[in-house]
């Protein structure tokens, strides 16, 4: 039987950890660095899927938590699969449930078992556990599915990480051991740890001995420093098969993303682009547009220059200004167009540096522009931006 | 000098008053019997230009009142024009102000200059005159533009519609005057006089005797009943030059819209289509759908089989009631995208059967139907929206 990933390395960086890859799964085809938009209910807020793959994103990621919520995986399931649901041809990722869990839901009870919570929707009690999470991601049917993992919060004693360390390894063989399309799912772990160095290590290394068709890094995005985010990235890294594709979750920041692609990252998924084209915060090759700004009142000239999106090649940021200003809808739909089509952009020029082996050349290049940070602190400020979560 | 707006009758149906056109105006030409979407502050609420065309919309309204507030149309005019600002290559009419000032802005002074109230927005002082609202519209561009009117409320007493009527007749002659751009700019006349069949003849014969482009009737969908409307059509209709488009304001209910084609109706402007679809309120050509109705639930089938539209081609019922119940902003995209569609279908195939002579055969069947009806009430009743506005 062949399996539902394959992943062929095309290209490496003879300076750094960066490579490029190609992803085969069943509804498609993935070129590595990608960035995949969050659709956390099954849509990617205020944009068609036609208008998705006109930002040339390859995949998007739905979140099982939300979903099993509303609108319930059995109806998911009976109108044929998320895709069909979603009217999405191309590749899915869902993840556990697991950091949702966790971060959105009034949690209950924690235990070996798995986990009991409030719904945040309607308070009803839900569990999840790692055989209920496989069931529902089966039910979904995405091209790669999540093992449950728990994430602990940051900061957290070192004991309740090594707690979760251990959890996550014990819920990931039971979710290998429950999955029931292998044929066309592919289950990834995820390595916890959180900012110490042996756990991160002996998290990894637990989970690579399980064999999985590939290796997410997560609790990550959850507060610490950038810093301990490239730190936690490096440790891990070595440790994980060079053959797998290695998914780091929640991070969309341009500069962290060019910098752990650097430190050889295949792949992320974020709601900064979309969250952040609702807050009027719009990417651009000069910098953070804040588009509400007066200074935009009579800018007719495009967003970004250099961009060929939609948004771009029509409306002026004036009248995206407008737009923002009075309330219209098509103020985050134009912005979130553009901000996917940024990102998009950005990982396309990332494989073509890695292919032309001057990765290391892009980032410095693209830091020395340092046009990221917050002008009014330093360059590791994100602006109060939540760094992940459900969109 | 070529005159900015040309028209052409291109089929007429022996049965009735019905009548098929060409409009060629600066941006384009439109067929007629037409409908166009709401614009109000420069955007068609939840849909990007690309996505208007492809609902078919020939051309789009704006409101004059909601853009010299924000985000004033010298903004505007240096942008290069509304076409230019809102990335909208087709036909534009501008409204005059006059209806929204009467039932959006608290109305302060109204005298046979004009009209002084305090903005919706921030409350400043703006005035409005047959003059300054002109000079608003050539700075902002559009196609057709409309003369300054008054609209009396309804209801109102005989007296108040007839010093409107004898108001709007000046200012009519006045708007006219004021006029700079008939080269590339059309200004239409609105016949007012309430449900009065007296006032509505000598509104229609006083504007009719000024020699505009094409004629509006207003002053309905303000609340008077249907057979009220149809009475004041009835009335003016013979007494417009047959040469000259009519134009229905603030219609768009699709019985109301079939009758009053019959009734010798070129075009119509109305938010009731974006308006409904963001209230999850669906047209279909088997009646309203609430898509917000449990019965949707696992409804996997288009929203409507007959239907061509983005929409229906590529999303079932089941997940647009997830969408509209989870508040995705998707759920009133892909809604809107459809109830314009469908109005749009729904002109197309009126031009079609007046073509064919058959125009109230085509009624018939319409109204055989019977679907849009509250199925509570009469068939008259229209569920509480409103019929006009702005959007």
């Amino acid at each position: 039987m062949a399996p539902a990933l394959r992943f062929e390395l095309t290209a490496r960086d003879p300076g750094c950890a960066a490579r490029c890859g190609l992803m085969s799964l069943p509804h498609g085809e993935v070129e590595t660095p990608a960035f995949l938009p969050v659709g956390t209910q099954g849509a990617v807020k205020g944009v068609t899927p036609e208008q998705i793959v006109a930002t040339g994103s390859p995949m998007v990621l739905a979140n099982t938590y939300h979903l099993t919520l509303r609108p319930g995986e059995d109806v998911i399931a009976a109108a044929g699969g998320l895709n069909r649901f979603m009217g999405w041809e191309r590749p899915i990722l869902t993840d556990s449930g697991g950091f949702q869990v966790f971060s959105l839901a009034n949690l209950a009870r924690v235990d070996d078992h798995g986990v009991t919570f409030r719904s945040h929707v309607d308070g009803a009690e839900v569990r999840l556990s790692p055989e209920r999470s496989v069931e529902i991601q089966n039910a979904l049917g995405a091209d790669v599915i999540m093992a449950f993992d728990e994430c602990a919060p940051h900061p957290a004693p070192r004991a309740d990480v090594e707690r979760a360390v251990e959890r996550t390894r014990r819920w990931a063989e039971r979710s290998l051991a429950a999955h029931r399309r292998e044929h066309d799912q592919a289950v990834f772990a995820i390595v916890q740890g959180g900012v110490h160095d042996d756990l991160r290590e002996r998290s990894a290394r637990g989970l690579v001995a399980l064999g999985f068709p590939g290796y997410a890094i997560g609790g990550v995005s959850v507060g610490e420093t950038p810093q301990e985010m490239r730190r936690a990235v490096r440790v891990v890294e070595p440790l994980l098969p060079v053959d797998k594709p290695r998914y780091l979750m929640g991070v969309g920041d341009p500069r962290d993303l060019v910098d752990m692609v650097i430190l050889g990252v295949d792949f992320f998924d974020c709601v900064m682009p979309t969250r952040n084209a609702r807050n009027a915060f719009l990417f651009t090759s000069d910098g953070i547009v804040r588009i509400r700004n007066h200074r935009y009142e009579r800018d007719f000239g495009p967003l970004d220059g250099v961009c060929d999106c939609y948004t771009c090649g029509n409306f002026s940021r004036g009248y995206l200004r407008h737009l923002y200003h009075r309330g219209e809808m098509l103020g985050p739909i134009l912005g979130t167009i553009h901000n996917l089509r940024f990102l998009q952009r950005l990982t396309a020029d990332l494989r073509d540096a890695i292919r032309a082996g001057r990765a290391l050349e892009f980032q410095r290049e693209f830091r020395r522009r340092a046009l990221f940070g917050d002008p009014r602190s330093d360059g590791d400020d994100r602006d109060g931006f939540p760094r992940a979560g459900a969109d």
